[in-house]
């Protein structure tokens, strides 16, 4: 079968089964999600033997060692994987779900119903776990999905999308619901970006090349993440203790995340007694700091920041620094250099904390707290499809909610309009 | 100045000026509209004036007498354009709206805060009275826009935009959040088009061949509406006079509407009692009816349809029935034919009204009422930018709240993650 016929079918299958997947009650879904969570567990064993063929051949390809660490489904990230799948099915079903229902003049009864998206397809890179976390988000909030995992992962995924396909027949759900693309050509993805007709949003998870090939290309719409350049604003009116702590915390406590802050704004009145508390932490972390020519003047060993160094996400033990006059300079660097991803303020001053709030154009802003805090657990949403960076349908985390729509509905009694 | 950096000093423009929309308060905005209601009424002369230049080229261009009518602003149009300021005015403000605020067990409290999409792009065809609507809409909710509207409409725009722009200075908002595109070089479409850095989302209002040029070009999101297919289905267990009275009003209440039934259901075992009575309201009315055979056999004077027909959005006194055997043919037949706009169930059984509300995919779904009730007045949301029959961020009549995002937003008091 040629590549796009074969996208095709699974296309048309998905919408079938979406329609399945829109009336399922929670009972059989959820039974379906604990279903899958019991054969991961039950037959590690050959997820770990289909992880190994995997494996050998990153090896023999010489992946590098983050990616080969990505590929690897080790006993820990099973047990992680099914224990995602059994806190998803203890979620609140958000489908069918009545909000704001009221009577209007005319006597009608106006509210919004909950409603899946349709079918979600989802790209992504060399971590095998996507299969079951998405797979599991998206048979809870009523969808159908095609994922497409990297080809390095292939064994993986197809060994991960049985203990699936088993789990939704052992419900009584359709096997299509969940649909993994069985070929490693590339053009797959091509025809899945082009396949509007039966792909209601497409969800990309993977590094700054796949999401720009992705967005370029996707005809239908997308949920996406791109840089998370996150700040920490040290404000003149700063309880000193809890700056320190956030703003270590934030950048310390895990380097590699999208979250973590990359740039440290202090304001000026505080700089010297928040950055000579904060120098030495960042330099016993191993932190390297790049700052401008006023934190370099408090602390003298620093490195100096290019105007390049406040656009870039590090993810890693490097940050930027710069001492600014007030909130409006804070506001302005971040709106100039920011991802609109997460960024937070440390101030005790309401009014402060209040603009900061309203301003900032972030999908997660904060006074007093880390920016790590910013992730789909925290939050409460259970888990996260991924953390949207757009502003439009969903943004920030993106849990359950991301998958659905709302529609209207109207229940009358004979009622005509006038 | 070549087009395409007139464009883009638009954009640039606009985006400044979306950061003083987003800070604005409640009573600015409200006296903005007042004041731009207040020179609408003021400046009759003016803009009938502006007006005639328009209807006196566009006669001269021999257009056709419904853009004739449409480009008209009729004293009563002029009045209805002030009076939905003011009733924009009257609605509450969406922005900075918080919900859903709520302590996590780590500590932090954690809700949702409304916020502006940013800068809103709106392209549409002869009706000047999209002017002040939409500039309504869009300063209420904190955005700034830039209108295209359709060049026959000059003269019309460019006055209406001076009562706005005045009304925005009034105020002490910037004139730039409303900007209309001066020229009628048709390449400004495109190059708005490709505005992404500096235009949110894009809301084509028009014809089909709008609609389609714009989704096909546009690199940022869009909220649009295509057609309104939209089916009553009268079940066996409706209420016959409800069901009569429904799908007379759903055909005939106004014909060229977008939520206007086009196609009529009507399950066997009532058919003959429904149609006999329905057949003869309809050809009163002067409503032309293609039906299938069976349909044809009750009513043996009608025309046959053909699969064509149940595609076709007439937009006008002709319509398609068919009988279906019950609930499920009729869903299927909306999911083949119909365009996920408005459907209504006519039925006293509450499974099946909760069935069809659940499981018909349309943006408006109803039980015992006429379709025609699924604009944005009726809903209560007080005025509407248009139709969204998208699945994503808005659906259904898209008022104030389809022109807002939500954006996380944490409050700790000092908060780190362990």
């Amino acid at each position: 079968m040629q590549i796009k016929d074969y996208i095709r079918s699974m296309g048309r299958a998905a919408r079938v089964a979406a329609r399945s997947m829109a009336r399922a009650d929670t009972g059989v879904k959820n039974t379906a999600l604990r279903l899958i969570a019991e054969n991961l567990s039950d037959r590690r064993a050959r997820l770990a033997e289909a992880n190994e063929i995997d494996l050998a051949a990153a090896r023999k390809n010489k992946l590098d060692a983050p990616l080969l660490d990505r590929l690897e489904l080790t006993p820990a990230r099973l047990e992680a994987m099914a224990d995602g799948l059994t806190q998803v099915a203890n979620l609140s079903d958000p489908i069918g779900e009545i909000s704001e229902m009221s009577y209007r003049p005319t006597g009608i009864q106006v509210g919004r119903m909950r409603v899946p998206l349709g079918v979600v397809g989802i790209i992504y890179e060399s971590r095998p776990n996507v299969t079951a976390d998405a797979a599991g988000l998206c048979i809870k909030s009523g969808n159908a999905t095609i994922l497409r995992g990297g080809s390095e992962a292939l064994h993986s995924n197809l060994a991960i999308a049985e203990c699936i396909r088993d789990g939704l027949h052992g419900a009584g759900l359709p096997g299509n619901a969940v649909q993994v693309v069985e070929t490693t050509d590339r053009a797959a993805v091509g025809e899945l970006l082009a396949l509007e007709e039966y792909i209601d949003v497409i969800i990309p998870r993977g590094g700054k090349g796949l999401i720009e090939r992705v967005s370029n290309e996707a005809k239908m719409p997308l949920i996406k993440h791109l840089d998370g350049i996150c700040h920490v604003y040290i404000d003149a009116h700063a309880d000193i203790d809890k700056a320190v702590a956030v703003a270590y915390n934030a950048k310390t406590q895990r380097y590699g995340t999208c979250c973590t802050m990359e740039c440290l704004l202090v304001a000026e009145p505080v700089a010297r007694t928040a950055l000579e508390r904060l120098g030495p932490m960042y330099k016993a972390a191993g932190v390297e700091i790049r700052g401008d020519e006023a934190a370099r003047k408090i602390l003298p060993e620093i490195k100096a920041a290019t105007d390049e160094d406040y656009f870039t996400e590090y993810l890693g033990p490097i940050m930027s620094l710069k001492v600014v006059s007030g909130p409006d300079e804070a506001m302005e660097h971040i709106e100039r250099y920011g991802s609109r991803h997460t960024d937070a303020i440390v101030t005790e001053d309401l009014g402060r904390a209040k603009r900061f709030l309203a301003e900032v154009d972030s999908s997660s802003v904060l006074v007093n707290a880390s920016t790590r805090f910013a992730d789909g657990y925290e939050y409460g949403l259970g888990a996260e499809i991924g953390i949207s960076t757009d502003k439009f349908h969903a943004r920030g985390p993106v849990g359950l909610e991301g998958l659905t729509s709302r529609k209207f509905i109207v229940i009358g009694d004979g009622h005509i309009r006038k």
